[in-house]
């Protein structure tokens, strides 16, 4: 399979959601929802509603069928990405090469951006329902199942948990441990919630939804590892942020604290696991293991 | 009926719940924890979830049945003050009469305490099930609506929107309309859905919903209206914050605008209208008319 156009096709109808979904620059009050939209349209992957959308693909559902949950999880992780670069955070100027949403809009804004997008991801996921869902078709109990996981996904014991323990590590000598608890909820847990959501949505059942499960863990870790990765071997241009920032803040990264090689080799591992977990599935998961493979060979 | 032993029971359930809803302080991340319980258990009157309660109780439901949804409003609320109160939007020192979330655990985790209430309540929300839930009651639906509901009230074109024109209103002349739209937004709409909640979870039907919601609407702006009087006559003590905030800001208030007469005269207005959309239900609505009254004569 081609993934560069499969990539770009699920990146423009997920973009065009958004942009459906996301109230215009001009609804009142106007300067929050340009902020909304400002952060939602700077550049992102869509690596995490593409994967939802490839996952019910594998179990014969459509983008269409999941796609306000796949726009949902990514309007969280943006929202994650605003407060994250807050002054009272990480204080960061640039993202994804323009700057950050505090630069543009100032502190008060970008806060209740953030605010405003958590909150419309569960306004969104509470109105699943695909365009053509069957009479027949409960579509409420999963919905329920999936608004939760990916509540639990990004909450306390979740991505924020994540975000709270790297801050209370910087600057200090981090165990391994640590460490993986970190890369494992802020970033592991809402990807691996992405691709259980896209499964559950399609009815997977308890064999299908295991395999997701295995799938979403392995590439959640390996996508944090990449990255942090790119954060030392990266160049400015292709990552569209400044390099070196992980260690300038002395955040504990798998680099740091593995090295390089050994960061790398982890990341290769897990995405042979992931797709190992696949194996029962037919070609209608290519676009799940080329995703995997993607996922460490990116260059931002 | 005696409204003082009504709001002390329903305050004690909804306190109970909510205990037993949040992580431990001696759960991981424990920063984080304390800083969610420190505010949760700050001292509020919780009188969005006591109208949940009040309005399904209407319907011949009770507090258990409606209890998740009701300790949820009570977490939207709860991270809307903490972030309110952060320097880069109110800058306040005090509320309740205690230091504010970041003055007790900083800014980076009073945000992230923030953003961990607010997803939480989504959490807890879709996994709302009254403990004797009949198995031919389709509970899922309903609870859709109510957090479709809930997220709007509280998103970019509900609170968050109020607040955002709030910050933009500070130290302007502000018209009547603007000041009617922040009141509404920032307080009233999530009033308002916490009656609705309550209503559309005990399956009120559609005369008892429009009820409900035009009590909501009443209340809502009536409760915002006495806020603004008690900023301006209450004290210090019995408040528990600072008197006379909201001119020092330089923001937007009823009696600013309408003087204090004038303002106390509307909020009564409110009530009366509050009541009056009651005149078809029995003695079960008899805590919803005394809340109402209560909303206005209340010194904090």
């Amino acid at each position: 399979m081609d993934l560069k156009n499969y990539l770009k096709d699920r990146e423009e109808i997920v973009n065009k959601a958004l942009d459906s979904l996301l109230p215009g620059e001009d609804e009142f009050p106007q300067r929050l929802h340009k902020a909304m939209r400002y952060s939602v349209f700077a550049g992102g992957k869509r690596i995490r509603p593409i994967l939802a959308v490839a996952s019910a693909e594998v179990f014969g559902k459509t983008a269409e069928d999941v796609i306000n949950i796949a726009c949902a999880i990514e309007l969280i992780h943006t929202y994650s990405l605003i407060h994250d670069d807050l002054p009272a955070i990480d204080n960061d100027d640039l993202r994804r090469g323009m700057p950050t949403n505090h630069k543009v809009f100032g502190e008060a804004i970008a806060l209740l951006a953030g605010d405003a997008l958590l909150t419309m991801a569960f306004q969104i996921m509470s109105r699943q329902v695909g365009r053509a869902v069957p009479a027949n078709y409960r579509w409420a109990e999963p919905t329920l199942q999936v608004i939760q996981e990916i509540a639990s996904a990004a909450g306390s014991i979740g991505m924020v948990g994540g975000q709270v323990v790297d801050i209370e590590s910087e600057g200090k000598e981090v165990a391994f441990p640590v460490l993986e608890y970190i890369h494992i909820h802020k970033t592991g847990e809402l990807i691996l919630a992405s691709c259980r959501a896209g499964a559950i949505m399609a009815n997977a059942g308890d064999k299908g939804l295991e395999a997701i499960t295995k799938y979403g863990e392995a590439i959640g870790l390996a996508f944090q590892i990449a990255d942090d990765i790119l954060d030392v071997e990266g160049n400015k241009e292709e990552a569209g942020k400044n390099i070196g920032g992980d260690a300038k803040k002395g955040k504990a990264t798998y680099p740091s604290v593995l090295g390089v090689d050994e960061s790398r080799k982890r990341a290769k591992e897990l995405v042979d696991i992931a797709i190992a977990s696949l194996k029962g599935f037919d070609e209608k998961a290519e676009p799940l293991r080329a995703i995997a493979r993607y996922i460490v060979e990116r260059r931002k």
